[in-house]
């Protein structure tokens, strides 16, 4: 198992990724797509989701592929990002089929970030505009930190971001992650530079600090209050997946949750994992495949988690520190005369 | 946070454990009943599951409380050591009122632990019987290691076992685990001591090892065949729940299992996790309260699949290696001197 060559998620070929982002809303949207309708799938773990469209990826529900998924700041405002980014792809003639009527499928799920500092006063809901150009902006290159749903991100103690990973797997198949990091949870240990998810880490990707040696023995709180908190992701595949092989694989996905953020799927928490197969590829060895695709999931959300926090930038008006600021003094510095 | 005085589940007052097993079988039942009946849920998580009365502990089922939780090998032959209880309690007066007949509610969970070298060539099933020796030996005490349900479970390289663990928290709730670890994946860090669930370990619980530094790069292949696997828990507390808040303590227990289990919740893992809440503390703060009981059970549970391994003992006929037997010499020769 190693990264693929951008190390995101669109290391899968045919998904591209967009995000757009509004520096004075403190929030943003990402939207997955691809060029064809793709398998999707999702398990939901938080206590306190918000999400769209999530009961038709049951495996026995009647429609089997989603046109993008959408991964939204602003609570449940930020639900209609997929309403902005279904009225494009039916402009586009995209969606499933009724007749002469086409039908975009776009779920999405939500983050709470309407006290991270950013103007909510709006007048219109700004999330439908967001959603339209999160997916024009669709590509296979996207930026992680502080971009697209993650950009008004926080976890407990740093600032939270958006992240992605990648892994091509010994049988030859592609997984990866995307994820928006608002955890009520740490992705690092205590007060120091290690990620909880550096068992997993791949070629210095999220700073190279290896593991923590002692571990925190206080009770943890929680940092925000109810409903501040959330961390979404998408895990995807080229693997041909039937809806209930993606299901499981973003069952085993929560794994890399819990193991890249403490505590996770709290109370608190809407943590969900959405997942996605384009079917490029087909499974040689259905259960063995899907035992190593599990896996590489897990992997691979948690090396996005923590790469999100390393990614994360200081913007005016945070009310949090950046990993990087605090723990990379030279580049700290570098961001830091930016924006004073 | 710190373990209770036996650092046993059964440091939440009232919880009864008690182990059979056959060492011919190679087999065992683990009951956990109490001298009331306790509110009860459960999240399943693993792909391959063996459940009774699973169903009844959803929410909005009439049911609300049960009067044993049993965990067994024998995959599925071994759901009916919750006959066997079901036989002892009703005997004993004990079940669901519905007229004048009361029917006692046992869930119970199995693992598979068919092939692990054991006599499995019986005429009549043995587990009704072993259930009833279990929960007949229900006491405050009770062995871990190789014992109960977790007699013959193996992990993916080492011998697996019964494991136990609790904690007083700082809102004076406590809350414990109990686990039979028989997992596809590997409770320790490539080929050292060191336990995955290091992070949470304490007091020595299971070694006091530390965590490893360094990790495995290569991806895990299933070492048992399909369906040979499985890790099924009960987390429990003495806070009075709904079935909803002891459902949701299920759920953040599997960061647990996540955790301390490398890889978890495999399609070939029927991992699960019961939540029993015994009633006998209000919950002052719902929300806060929650949160705190949530990530407590992750931990212990962590502890307790630590501990299961840590305490497993070799006996005559094992086809895995004791972590006892090859990481701690003096104990090790001790035993391998009694079992040449």
């Amino acid at each position: 198992m190693k990264p693929g060559p951008r190390n995101l998620i669109t290391d899968v070929p045919g998904l591209l990724v967009g995000n757009a982002q509004d520096p004075a809303l403190r929030s943003g949207v990402t939207v997955l797509t691809a060029a064809r309708p793709f398998t999707a799938a999702v398990h939901v773990m938080g206590g306190a989701p918000g999400t769209r469209e999530t009961d038709l990826l049951a495996p026995d529900k009647l429609v089997a592929e989603v046109d993008a998924l959408v991964l939204s700041g602003g609570s449940a405002f930020g639900l209609d990002a997929a309403s902005g980014v279904a009225d494009a792809l039916r402009k586009a003639g995209r969606g499933f089929a009724v007749g002469d009527i086409r039908v975009p499928i776009v779920p999405g799920a939500i983050l709470f970030d309407l006290l991270n500092g950013g103007a909510k006063d709006w007048d219109e809901n700004p999330y439908p505009a967001l959603g339209r150009r999160a997916l024009a902006a669709a590509a296979p290159e996207f930026a992680i930190g502080t971009a697209g749903a993650g950009y008004g991100a926080m976890t407990g103690t740093l600032k939270g971001g958006l992240g992605s990973a990648s892994a091509v797997l010994g049988n030859g198949l592609t997984v990866g992650a995307l994820v928006a990091v608002n955890a009520l949870g740490s992705a690092t240990v205590g007060d120091g530079p290690e990620f909880w998810a550096a068992p997993w880490e791949m070629a210095g990707e999220f700073g190279g600090r290896g593991a923590a040696t002692t571990f925190p023995t206080d009770e943890p709180k929680p940092m925000k209050r109810t409903g501040e908190a959330t961390t979404i992701a998408i895990v995807a595949t080229d693997a041909a997946l039937t809806t209930a092989q993606a299901q499981r694989m973003a069952v085993a996905a929560h794994d890399g949750m819990a193991r890249a953020l403490v505590p996770s799927h709290t109370p608190l928490d809407g943590d969900l994992v959405f997942a996605a197969a384009t079917g490029g590829r087909a499974l040689t060895d259905p259960v063995a495949d899907s035992f190593a695709l599990g896996h590489a999931a897990a992997c691979c959300l948690a090396r996005a988690i923590a790469r999100a926090v390393h990614a994360a930038r200081p913007i005016p008006g945070d009310l949090q520190p950046c990993w990087r600021t605090r723990f990379d003094p030279v580049d700290g510095q570098t961001t830091r005369n930016v924006f004073p």
